[in-house]
């Protein structure tokens, strides 16, 4: 087994500790109903291993999660009759994590839903972007 | 060559018919800034084929691009000093997309930021989420 924190609400429900309305189970991840959902439908995928945030997953195990999101997805929509989804994953208390085993939200979308999620811009000035560019391609080069 | 759209920005961005800020490619993906960002260092990652959400992608390529997030948004951190990270992928009008060609945000999020995105929450009733958990389960059934 790898990474795990007993005092973790994520791991408890993985270990079948805490009760959750589980939609899919797999070797690696679960999937269950949030319990206080943005919309009805929207459901949480879950790495069984303990790790932080997307940060600190291993690339394999991104990958895998990544593979199940095209399927959740269809079927949420499916099961809601929703409009459109978002997949979100929060990292950071700044970024809205309360749990700190990475989720994957998918949220069923509405045209009538309560979801107001403005997005605010910024603009890159002088040799900003290009700067910016350069910083997260070395970044990259460095794995 | 997999599904491309000739009247499609990124699919122009992909075949380098339109400039963008690259900081990665792969045979399979390319990320670059977003110039509309949310906060500086906000990158979209793309899938060089064309397909429209999430629910449209392959399984092997939803894995490809779930691979290459923990390392681009350890860069973008890196890079930005960022505090923490929303992953982001919008499907549908309903629920943001502007660009029809799926492309997950990764946007480095800050302390004293401008983004508010309140998470409204509804709640289920009576059997309402037995129900939801077996209509989402059994669709994933299928496939």
């Amino acid at each position: 087994m790898g990474p795990h924190d007993p005092a973790c609400l994520f791991c408890k429900i993985v270990a079948g500790q805490v009760p959750a309305s589980k939609v899919f189970e797999t070797d690696f991840a679960v999937a269950f109903l949030d319990i206080d959902p943005v919309n009805l439908g929207h459901v949480l995928l879950v790495p069984k291993e303990h790790h932080a945030t997307l940060a600190d997953l291993p690339d394999d195990l991104a990958a895998r999660l990544g593979s199940l999101v095209p399927r959740l997805a269809r079927s949420v929509q499916a099961a809601t009759g929703a409009d459109g989804l978002n997949l979100i994953v929060n990292n950071g208390v700044v970024a809205g994590q309360t749990v700190h085993h990475s989720h994957w939200h998918l949220i069923p979308r509405f045209e009538e839903d309560a979801v107001r999620w403005p997005w605010p811009h910024v603009a890159y000035e002088g040799d900003g972007l290009a700067g910016m560019r350069d910083r997260i391609a070395l970044g990259l080069q460095g794995g």
